[in-house]
């Protein structure tokens, strides 16, 4: 992969031309709004001393980006295509059907639709098999994870390919085989957000004070282990079967909006085997230590950095 | 505050022990199980290197603790009290009342309690006024967070005191005046767990899936920014306002089992205002360059300590 063609340049396409050039690819943008190329020029030094300092490919260089004035040019000769319009779903679609018609036949249309489904997004396309979410974070040129989801049409040597294309870029590519709207990280992540939103509308905590609970809390767990291994670890050494026993009634408490599933023999045997696969024979002990080493230094890292 | 008694030695009520230990404090403990001791100083030992490199304070020893075999002599003489039973309701009610039929009269007690509301926990006490939920994160003996809870019976006063005593202990307390259920962290956390609990009892991914989705990607931002400042520099500069609008409409749709509030002017104003006075005349790119000194030293440190 040499030439990237990115259709829209506002946080997200920006973040993905970054990302493209420092990882020593050719750019060649699209974006209708007056002042786009300005703008997007602007981010790139914004973003480059980081980029830069978490390392940039051979042959990296802010300067190979052009930007050009249509669709059909910038994608004709793209290896990759990244569509990140905005969120609006008539519109995501009328540029996907411009892209498919000019680009090659079997260079893969990354989107970066952030809930919507790729099976909605390939209606009508003459090549719908290489159309994919390919959902980042932001700040893209920083965050290592996108999210690859397939639509009906999409093969699995797609979604293949594309998951060795976004890993060549220095992220970690997670393919999720079941469609659903938002995907999985949108998923957490809303919940947190709209539990977050009903908080502050109650009256029961500030915005400043969500984040406070959050930063100084959970957030700091999260940056190395997401939900499932931090309780595995909150479980002593019987890990998440002592959490889940535990915890487990709290599940029918109102501690938050969200009604949770039936914790079912099931679950319960899915959630544990999962922690304790990935915990890979090492104990909760030893995870504990290589967490508290973690934590000490983010502690300190935090405290520079924040507020 | 000098002496502190701890009842209830599991994985928090060994945290706060440690947390004690490595502010200079002498510690007094009860937990009725066989081997608690024993445990207690094994997680004390485990912790202890963790602590000595985030700093302790004058006088901090590992030796300045003692087992007592009743809830009496533990407490009679402390000048805080740390209740860190189990979380059932009829349990710990009973303990916090025979802690406070001992308990000078003007001694706080914290209860480590998830969830459950100070007022139903202040119940029959004989002076329920000094009773407050002091409800840590684990590891306790790292994390700062503390949330502050007082119950309908606790004066403002109180709920200060608690809120310097835990300071003390190089804590962030947050004192949450309204009571709820799980109060304000926890209420986030459980909504993400829960979301995290239907995907993988749908089968849309697994344990490991999850905590990668959080990992590499909200969860390094979190441990810097929380939700809110995290959406306002999502936003360009603009900020939360230029979010709301393009992600407001998201709340309709199905990226999360719970349903969001509506969206009103007046919870959209609260929202922006509070992302913009805690930002305090920072420009979001200001805010940007520090967002990514940060991240890009978090993602070094991440790859040296996890996986």
């Amino acid at each position: 992969m040499k030439k990237v063609a990115v259709i829209g340049t506002g946080v997200i396409g920006n973040g993905w031309i970054t990302r493209f050039l420092a990882n020593g690819c050719e750019v060649v943008a699209h974006d209708p709004a007056p002042g786009a190329k300005e703008r997007t020029i602007q981010a790139i030094e914004n973003a480059w001393e980081s980029v830069e300092q978490l390392g940039l490919k051979e042959g990296a260089s802010k300067d190979s980006l052009t930007f050009v004035d249509s669709i059909e040019e910038a994608v004709k000769d793209a290896d990759l295509i990244q569509e990140s319009v905005p969120e609006r779903y008539e519109l995501k679609h009328g540029v996907l059907k411009e892209i498919d018609r000019f680009a090659h036949s079997n260079t893969i249309i990354g989107s970066s639709t952030s809930g919507i489904k790729p099976t909605d997004l390939q209606i009508g396309l003459n090549h719908p098999e290489r159309l994919v979410v390919a959902h980042p974070f932001n700040p893209v040129y920083l965050l290592p994870l996108v999210e690859i989801v397939g639509g009906e049409a999409t093969t699995k040597e797609i979604t293949n390919r594309a998951s060795v294309y976004y890993e060549s870029l220095q992220m970690k590519p997670m393919v999720i085989e079941k469609e659903i709207e938002g995907f999985v990280a949108d998923r957490l992540m809303e919940a947190l957000w709209r539990e977050a939103l009903h908080l502050v509308n109650d009256g029961i905590a500030t915005t400043e004070e969500v984040d406070k609970a959050i930063t100084y809390g959970a957030g700091l767990r999260w940056a190395q282990m997401g939900p499932f291994m931090t309780f595995h670890l909150a479980g002593g050494n019987a890990g998440m079967r002592h959490m889940l026993e535990q915890f487990g009634p709290a599940l029918k408490l109102p501690w938050t909006k969200l009604e949770a599933p039936e914790l079912t023999d099931e679950l319960k045997e899915r959630v544990i085997q999962g922690c304790e696969t990935h915990a890979n024979d090492r104990s909760v002990e030893e995870l504990e230590k290589k967490r508290n080493e973690f934590l000490v230094k983010l502690i300190d890292l935090v405290e520079d950095y924040w507020p």
